[in-house]
């Protein structure tokens, strides 16, 4: 188990939950417009959130942000000893940063004081584009040299005091993401957090970042997880609860299970799939539905949720708790399913 | 390395690329519907494709739907010797039965005979719907009794001489899905059908199938894969072929590059990034091109593309085979990148 570190009031790593964060698009310092989107992902499920700092004002702009975010805030800062310093003093809840590059000695010593000063945790990585030279000639582009290149960040903060760290290895190949992340776990014991880089475009990128990060979380790896999208990165978040839903690493949630219909398929189950996904998506309460073409399938897997429901050509049996409770009429599916539904919810405490 | 067979013309498992199928969604006997779909499927990149055939009349018709089909078909039969015999003297390819439900000794050598005579290869597999009864109460609904009840089938099938043999073991669970094939892929050297069952709609089942299938495959699991999903079947095969690029297991496609964008970003690189994916995601050539937000990681990615543009306020730069090429004005640079591009794949052959 790795260790854990605190950002704000919120666990991370040493078996807490994993965590999902993304990052906002707006320019910082538009205090408003940042606060907005953060509220977005706030309410999409995101647990933490990095904001870019590339200046004076960004840094400042922290201070009120933190104040009115109900997320704890991590700050992105590349290059700058100085503006690392200003985000910590702003309040950032953790810092994003390399300390090979925003400096000499005496810069990284006053930026690891203050991050001491504020007990924060620092998150360090590599990425294919950030490799440190002389791992590139050494190595080359390779999970190596991306592990000896984060490592080697985590040694300068190791040296001046710090040891509040979360390690990344990020690559837009997944092969090699995945790769870098377990040589990684196998030398750490410091949370890590997990994603692609520059996984590209919503649909792509989501099939990139499922396959990379999904594969690491089934195997236990993986403290904290980005989506990194090109698009509104509330598809990020959402991207992210998927898969750890996928991971059965959340339980609190309508797992919804539906066949893929075949020739056999003479209703319009598609459709209640979809409608019933819609309806639940954001319900935070434990329950196992099915909605399942066809006879063939349908009740052997239908029996094994809560409420399930197995079309025919013109009628739809519904079950509860494994029981075959009454058919209905095609036409009559959607709204009876749902209705059923609603009151096994509320039976939960939701409100629907 | 897994044994080979042959479907048609097809050549599965023992090193040949891991193959893309699809199910179709009509009704089998419906054959003009039947071969639109499945020009649809092959259009996208589909390789087989499965259809369910449910009583003689669609076992017939796979005559004149394999005559005319361009990719070699797979009857799905359940608990009908009848009708297996039927669909492989139809000219099925290959066909998906479980022998353990399809009668008695005489019948089950009956079928074998058969698939003997024509020389077609039998997918078997278990899912947690549909595992044998005396597995399931040994071992509950657990990776190993889905791995038992499938090599029960195989068992039945070598026993009466079949062992041109593809399996699967699918769970609507992703992580009891990986366990199980991880587990069937130390106990057989058959071909691997890998695939997640009941995924569900579109957005999810993506997730789901690419955490599942995508997990497997790194691991060199896998020797064709389905994406089921609740949906039209064609986006089964858009996110097959996304799940085997992004596991470096095609090659001849653009891979683009793009960046979450954050508050860095001060031009639309998104609206460029998803242009650019739209316009070469069925191009069958071997590119990398990137389209990045800003100077920070910009160049560092892009530089390792064939193509590449970092984005700032008003101007962008343009990268040809990690040269920075010219700068253009951020207007202008949709049109210019495309332009180029389009001049690359030229080079390379390709029509655009």
């Amino acid at each position: 188990m790795s260790r854990q570190v605190y950002i704000g009031n919120l666990a991370l790593g040493g078996g807490a939950d994993v965590r999902i964060q993304s990052m906002t698009t707006t320019s910082t310092e538009n205090v408003s417009q940042t606060l907005t989107q953060i509220m977005r992902l706030y309410e999409a499920g995101c647990e933490l959130v990095r904001v870019a700092v590339r200046n004076e004002s960004d840094a400042r702009a922290i201070r009120e942000i933190r104040a009115k975010s109900p997320l704890p805030i991590v700050a992105d800062i590349h290059f700058s000893s100085k503006l690392a310093i200003l985000a910590i003093e702003s309040g950032a809840n953790k810092i994003r940063i390399n300390p090979g590059n925003i400096g000499g000695e005496a810069d990284i010593r006053r930026v690891a004081d203050c991050v001491r000063a504020h007990k924060i945790p620092v998150r360090v990585g590599s990425n294919t584009g950030s490799i440190e030279k002389s791992y590139l000639e050494q190595y080359g582009k390779s999970a190596r040299s991306l592990v000896e290149s984060a490592l080697h960040n985590v040694g300068i903060l190791e040296k001046f005091g710090v040891h509040e760290i979360v390690i990344s290895v990020k690559a837009s190949s997944v092969p090699l993401t995945v790769e870098a992340y377990r040589l990684l776990h196998k030398q750490t014991e410091y949370p890590l957090h997990v994603g692609v880089t520059e996984a590209g475009t919503k649909e792509n990128g989501i099939v990139k970042s499922s396959v990379g990060i999904g594969s690491l979380l089934l195997d236990g790896i993986g403290d904290t997880l980005r989506v990194s999208l090109t698009d509104d990165p509330v598809e990020e978040v959402y991207a992210a609860e998927r898969i750890l839903r996928a991971c059965d690493l959340r339980k609190n949630y309508v797992e919804v299970i539906s066949c893929p219909t075949c020739g056999r398929c003479e209703w319009n189950s598609m459709r209640l799939a979809q409608t019933v996904e819609d309806h639940v998506f954001s319900i935070r309460k434990r329950l196992k539905v099915a909605v399942m073409g066809c006879v063939v399938n349908g009740p052997g897997e239908a029996k094994d949720c809560d409420l399930g429901i197995a079309g025919g050509k013109d009628k739809c049996v519904i079950f509860r708790k494994g029981e075959a409770e009454r058919t209905v009429a095609a036409e009559d599916a959607e709204r009876e399913f749902i209705k059923e539904l609603d009151a096994m919810l509320r039976e939960k405490g939701q409100e629907v």
